[in-house]
């Protein structure tokens, strides 16, 4: 299927524009925007534009608060639980990962907890904020759509629940864990359907319990945990840790933001910081993350495999390279969101022309 | 196989008196023993008696220090750092814990990780811990050998580094998830190689990629990980946070205490604790996880689905039937504990003459 490149610059511009067209202050227009573009210049494209016509409608349906007062309700030393007001989710857990890491920088360590949030993108967008402070990030969010059923059952009253942990190193690239509790995330589901692909087994099941492989009949199965019992563990504990603890939506309490635009979401999600200096000097802790990534890297292969990568370098080598050549965006996908400019009244996002 | 049962309290005794015999403290030999056979009632066999002839082995070559000084070498308001000073394992977690639930208690959440600290038993053990306090608990750990190839990779780099978290519930059963992140934990390949049992497809892979089903063999092959390389970045982030960072061994650094009884382990382990006080009110939270835990377990089942399982309601059930029936322990481990008794002048374990 055909792509076309489009700038990270031109890409964050054109959603800037579409969240200022729905009357968000211009500074938050600008952070979401920027959150989303990076979602896609690291390859995450299950989570970046390709969710703002699903924002557009939730935020037209009066599903999501433009003018939010973000605040913290809870607090002690090392924690703290932020209320969302049902703004932007990645208004919301931003405001959360600042307040961690200023905690952390005291306390050692730092749970933010948020309720009454949204849904905020992937997940390592968040863990890797705090790398540039020489500080460990671990981040869980509840999901914002039930796809997974507890092990041996079919009521979908889990959602894929994400982990990530972002762990920095000295001259490589830094560790970034980004993963669903299920096989595959929903959001990998629908970029399949976006683009016309088939699921391989093993990522669905149907009601019958045979596999499902078609991306658009999604609603009709659903997703598989990782580990079998024990990607049901995860998920739940992660959903009771970012959704129940801090006053969140979890279980039947999970609004389907897939299907209704207009009922409060209250999603959960929470960070946990882990400031460096504390546990003794952050370079010789850079230096052995970098020694075990090339002990990993450089260790004896099975027959066939040409590489061995790392959690998180993936991303970071499509970051390097979306950033020369520019976001792949499909041509499907760049038409909807043509429509979408036509109905804001903004310009339509450009492309540097190269299709591939 | 036949099975023998124990009462707990002839198990702990039994355990108890083989440590004095090993000139441990008396407090500290009771508190490992308790723990031990803690692990073998709620059904944790892997990780309970059946370690104690490796326990000896290395305490007969001088490889735990018998009379450590364990200590707090790096503190702040919501995280230490415990040097275990290569005392039992069992003791230097324990005291990992008591602090991070004392830190907890103020700071609203704690991080305390220990360095030369040894095997310390089965996660949940630690990570149950802080639930009578109303607290939760995230615990991780290294483990003490490395069966795990980074993901297409055959050297084993890597442990089944488990993740254990607890969450209390009100009137139901504790929320305990207890994973190894590989498919299944090296001490219930031991188990079943104690029990002359074949491993089931999908544990152990060998040299080739071919299964390996004959657990007297592992040694030829390594653990596969849960979600392929998921499995893998959750195994590598846990051994930089349960590890690396507190100063433990990671990596190629991790000696296998299954063939070497002398060499210092510097083994690694992490407790998160989390205060429920400090996010609102205790009662509230717990009577949320008991609706979650009965929606799940009253749930819609798949047809040949008896019935679905919450995290640690099966050990929960074994603990309750072990503390009544008395505890399995299989013949050929019952000789073993007996040859052991023998050597270390200690009276042989009682057993309560059922034998199944």
């Amino acid at each position: 299927m055909k792509h076309h490149r489009v700038h990270f610059e031109d890409l964050r511009r054109f959603i800037e524009a579409a969240f200022l067209a729905h009357e968000l202050p211009a500074a938050d227009a600008a952070r979401v925007a920027a959150l989303m573009a990076e979602a896609d210049l690291q390859g995450s494209d299950g989570h970046g534009v390709i969710r703002l016509p699903q924002y557009s409608k939730r935020l037209r349906a009066g599903g999501i608060n433009r003018r939010p007062d973000i605040r913290v309700v809870q607090e002690r030393a090392a924690m703290a639980v932020v209320d969302g007001d049902n703004g932007m989710g990645h208004l919301v857990v931003s405001r959360a990962v600042d307040i961690a890491i200023e905690k952390a920088r005291s306390a050692g360590v730092a749970w933010v907890g948020t309720r009454l949030s949204n849904h905020a993108g992937p997940a390592s967008l968040y863990a890797r904020r705090p790398l540039e402070h020489d500080m460990l990030g671990l981040y869980f969010a509840v999901g914002n759509a039930n796809h997974l059923p507890p092990w041996g059952g079919m009521e979908m009253l889990l959602s894929t629940n994400p982990i990530s942990v972002g762990i920095p190193a000295d001259e490589e690239p830094p560790v970034v864990l980004d993963m669903a509790t299920t096989v595959a995330a929903y959001g990998k589901v629908k970029a399949k359907a976006k683009r016309g692909e088939l699921m391989p087994p093993g990522w669905m099941i149907d009601r019958q319990g045979q596999p499902l492989l078609d991306p658009r009949r999604a609603s009709e199965g659903f997703l598989l945990p990782i580990g079998d019992h024990k990607g049901y563990g995860l998920a739940l504990v992660v959903g009771l840790l970012a959704g129940t603890l801090a006053g969140a939506a979890m279980g039947r309490d999970v609004i389907d933001f897939n299907t209704d635009h207009q009922t409060v979401t209250n999603t959960g999600q929470a960070i946990l910081v882990i400031d460096l200096r504390a546990f003794g000097d952050p370079a010789h802790f850079k230096h052995q993350v970098d020694r075990l990534v090339r002990d990993m890297r450089g260790s004896e292969r099975l027959p066939g495999v040409e590489r061995i990568w790392l959690p998180g370098e993936q991303s970071f080598e499509k970051r390097r390279r979306h950033a020369q050549e520019g976001i792949p965006i499909s041509a499907a996908l760049l038409d909807e969101l043509a429509g979408l400019a036509a109905e804001l009244g903004v310009e339509p996002m450009a492309t540097n022309g190269v299709q591939t």
